[in-house]
C-alpha cells in the first residue's frame, strides 16, 4: 500500500484523557480512533492487525474441527431469564434497550444461551456430538470503567468458541485440546514467553477453571506465577488450600501484573438442563449436553501485543501480526530513486510481501520517525546513494544500525526468495 | 467440507411465524437461524455466502481507491445532536441505552456523523482530498416491522462507503464511479438483469438521488421501470414534473415490486458545516468538505438473491456467491465407491474448488433432496454404477437431467482444468 493513498497520518498527540500507553501509540500511529472510553474505530492499519490475529486464531479453531458462525448482538430477555442471567444484579455488564413495541432487548456480552438454544435444532443423538462452533463477534459490555484503551472495551471483538459434549470425559478431552490451541495462538502472536496458563476458581462443576494471562505492567489483574513451571494462579486461588491441591508453594510464586487474554468455562450440564438441550444416548436415554465455552479477546490481544513490544520510538509488531512486513522509505524524487523504489515495491508485492511504501513528499526525519512509530518489522531506504550503488539500506525495527545490502539478499530476507 | 463434520442439518419446517419465503428456505437449509424478528444468526454455509458477497463488494471498493475501516456500534448523543439526528422524532430507528454513569448511548444505524468527525484529524488541505473509506459493519435499526427475513433486519450487515470531496464536481465524479461499481457488483452476484438504477427524491443538495432496486415480487417498494432504458423511478419521483425533467413518459413505465439493494446520498457541505470539517484550498481559504455516502445491504442482498433464484425444490445460488461449487453425493459404502468419492473430493479441493461432500450414512432420496434444498450449483453423484464404469453423474442445480461423464471432462467443467 502506498502511504499517499492511505488517509491516516501519524499525529503528535493522543487525546489528553487517553492514559493507556498502547492506546496512545495506536492513536498517534493512526491504527485506531477513539469514539468514547472503551469504544474505538479500527483504521486501515489497525484493521489489518486485527485480521492477522483473526487468521491465526481461525486456523487453530478449524484444526479443532469447529464450525464458524456469526450470532446476533440482539438478545431476548425471555431467553436469558431462563438461566437467570438477565437481571442487572446477576450480570452487571448488559446494555439494554427495547423494540418499538416495548419488548426489552439486550446486546450480547456472551452467547452461551442463544447458541445452546439454537443447537436444540441440531443435536438429537449421541452421533451429533461432540460438536464445536466459534465466531468472531463484537461484544458489548457496559463496563463501569474503561481506561485501558483497547485492552478493556465496552465494545470489542471476541473469538468465542462453544463446545457441546456428551460426557464429562469428552468435554475434558476437547478442553485440553483448546488449551493447547490457545497456547499455540499466544506463541504465534509473539506472547508465548509471557503468557501463563493460570488457575482460577472453578464454579459449580470443576474445582478450578483456567485463564490465560499475559504478564504486563499495565495488566488489570494480579496473578502469581511459577516461571519455571510456566503456571500461574489468580487471586481467588492464592490460598493455602488451593495451592496445596495444585502442588504449588507460595515461595515459588512471584506476584505480577497481567492481562487476561483468554478464558475457559465449564458449564457442565446446568445450562442444558435450564434450556432443555438434551441428546439420546446409545441406550436410548435422554441426557443433558455438556457445555463449555472458550474466549479470546481479539482486540484486547492487539492491545496487549502493542503494549508488550512498544519502545520509546513507538510500536513494534511481531511479523505474524504486523500490518505490513516492510516500510519502504523513498528519499528524493530523482527518477533513479523513484525507479529503484517502485521496482522493489513491485517485486515485493508480486512475492506476496505486504509493503507500506512511503512515497510521500516529506522530510527524511519525518519518514524515519513514522517508520518507527508504525512499528513495521523491516525498514528499507532507497535514496540517491542506494540507487547509485545498486544497494538497499535495510534495518529491522529493533536493530540499532542499518546495513547496505544487495537486492538478492534483501528479497531472501523479506520473502525467503532469491 | 464433509457434511459429517458440519453441525447443521436440513429441517422440514421453518418457524410458523416466518412468512418470508427466502428466510423459510434459508432456515430449512441451515444457512441461518432466527433469534427474533429481524435478527438472524449466520450458520457456516450462510456465513460463506455472506463472505462471498463481501469479497465481491470489497474488490470493487478497493478499485475505487477506498480504504477499509471498522467503526463502532456505540454512538454518542452529543455528536448526533450536532446534526439534529439524535431525537427519535428525527430518526425513528435508534436503539438507545446508557452507560453506567447515565450517559446516553446509541447503536449505529449509519455512520456519517462519527466518520466525518474522525476525518477532522486527517483532512487539512486540498491535497488530502478526495478520500473515501468503507466498512462492513453490523447496523442496528429499531424497525417497527421486520417481516421480510434477512431482507429487512433490525440487525444486519451493511457495506457503507463515505467519500470526502473538495468540490461538487469531484463529488460527482466519484458518485458516478460508485454508481458503475455498484452495477458491477449486482451483475457479479447474479442480479444484473433485474436491478435498476432508480431515481429518488434528492433532498437539499441535488434534484434527484439514486437507489438500486432489484425487481422481486416480495420487495417492499413499488417502483416504475423502463426496461429498455434500464432506468426506474420510485414513488416520490413518479410525478409529471419529475418525469418530464428526467425525459421519461408514464406510458413507458411499468409498475413493479422491488427491493432496495443499494443507495447513494449526497449530503453536500451541510454535515461538514455542522461538524466543522474544513480543508484549506489552493488559495489558502478554509472551505467545508463535500460528503457523500453509499450503502449496500450485504445480508439483504443475500436474501434478495435467495428469493430471486429459488425454485420449488429449494435454493439456487449463482456460482459467484454459492457456499460451495459442488455437492458431492456418495451413495453406498463399498470401498470402490468411497475411494472414487474421496479421490474426487481430494482432487477438487486441491484445485481450489469448494465441495460439500455428502459422506453421511443417509438414504439417496434424502441426499438428493438436500442437494436441491441447499442450492449448490453442481451436483456430482458417485455410486457403485459410476465406480464400476469409471464415470461420474453430473447435474447442474437447474438442469432437468444428469449426465454420465468422465473425470477429465468433469474437472474441466468444475475447475476449468484438464
Amino acid at each position: 500500500m502506498r502511504l499517499s493513498q492511505l488517509f491516516t497520518k501519524t499525529v503528535k498527540d493522543a487525546p489528553a484523557e487517553e492514559t493507556a500507553r498502547s492506546a496512545q501509540l495506536l492513536i498517534r500511529a493512526g491504527y485506531i480512533h477513539k469514539e468514547m472510553a472503551g469504544a474505538y474505530d479500527y483504521l486501515p492499519l489497525g484493521l489489518l492487525v486485527l485480521e492477522n490475529i483473526k487468521a491465526i486464531v481461525r486456523t487453530e479453531m478449524n484444526k479443532l474441527g469447529a464450525n464458524e458462525i456469526l450470532m446476533t448482538s440482539l438478545q431476548s430477555e425471555e431467553l436469558w431469564r431462563q438461566t437467570d442471567r438477565w437481571d442487572d444484579q446477576k450480570v452487571d455488564v448488559w446494555f439494554k434497550s427495547a423494540l418499538k413495541n416495548g419488548t426489552p432487548v439486550g446486546f450480547g456480552w456472551s452467547h452461551e444461551e442463544p447458541i445452546a438454544v439454537m443447537m436444540k435444532n441440531y443435536i438429537s443423538s449421541y452421533r451429533d456430538l461432540p460438536m464445536a462452533l466459534y465466531q468472531f463477534q463484537t461484544k458489548l459490555r457496559n463496563e463501569l470503567r474503561a481506561k485501558s484503551g483497547i485492552m478493556r472495551g465496552r465494545e470489542f471483538l471476541m473469538k468465542d468458541l462453544y463446545a457441546f459434549s456428551s460426557t464429562p470425559e469428552e468435554l475434558q478431552t476437547f478442553y485440553d485440546k483448546v488449551s493447547d490451541a490457545y497456547l499455540r495462538v499466544f506463541t504465534k502472536v509473539g506472547l508465548g514467553d509471557d503468557t501463563y496458563l493460570t488457575y482460577a476458581s472453578g464454579g459449580a462443576f470443576t474445582q478450578f477453571s483456567h485463564e490465560f494471562q499475559t504478564v504486563t505492567a499495565v495488566g488489570e489483574d494480579t496473578i502469581y506465577v511459577n516461571r519455571a513451571r510456566k503456571l500461574g494462579v489468580n487471586r481467588e486461588v492464592y490460598t493455602d488450600e488451593a495451592l496445596t491441591q495444585l502442588g504449588l508453594k507460595r515461595e515459588e510464586l512471584e506476584e505480577v501484573r497481567a492481562a487476561e487474554v483468554g478464558n475457559i468455562f465449564n458449564f457442565g450440564t446446568t445450562k442444558s438442563e435450564q434450556l432443555g438441550v438434551y441428546y439420546t444416548d446409545q441406550s436410548g436415554q435422554q441426557k443433558p449436553v455438556y457445555l463449555s465455552s472458550y474466549g479470546i479477546g481479539i482486540s484486547r490481544l492487539m492491545g496487549v501485543i502493542a503494549e508488550h513490544y512498544a519502545d520509546a520510538k513507538g510500536l513494534v509488531w511481531p511479523e505474524a501480526v504486523a500490518p505490513a512486513q516492510v516500510y519502504l522509505v523513498r528519499l528524493g524524487t530523482q527518477s533513479e530513486v523513484i525507479n529503484q523504489a517502485d521496482s522493489l515495491y513491485h517485486d515485493l508485492t508480486q512475492l506476496g510481501v505486504p509493503v507500506l511504501y512511503d512515497d510521500r513528499d516529506a522530510r527524511p526525519g519525518e519518514k524515519f520517525a513514522d517508520a518507527d512509530l508504525l512499528g513495521i518489522p523491516h525498514r528499507v531506504v532507497v535514496s540517491d546513494k542506494t540507487a547509485a550503488a545498486g544497494t538497499y539500506e535495510w534495518k529491522q525495527r529493533t536493530a540499532e544500525k542499518s546495513e547496505l545490502i544487495h537486492k538478492n539478499k534483501l528479497l531472501k530476507i523479506l520473502a525467503g526468495s532469491d
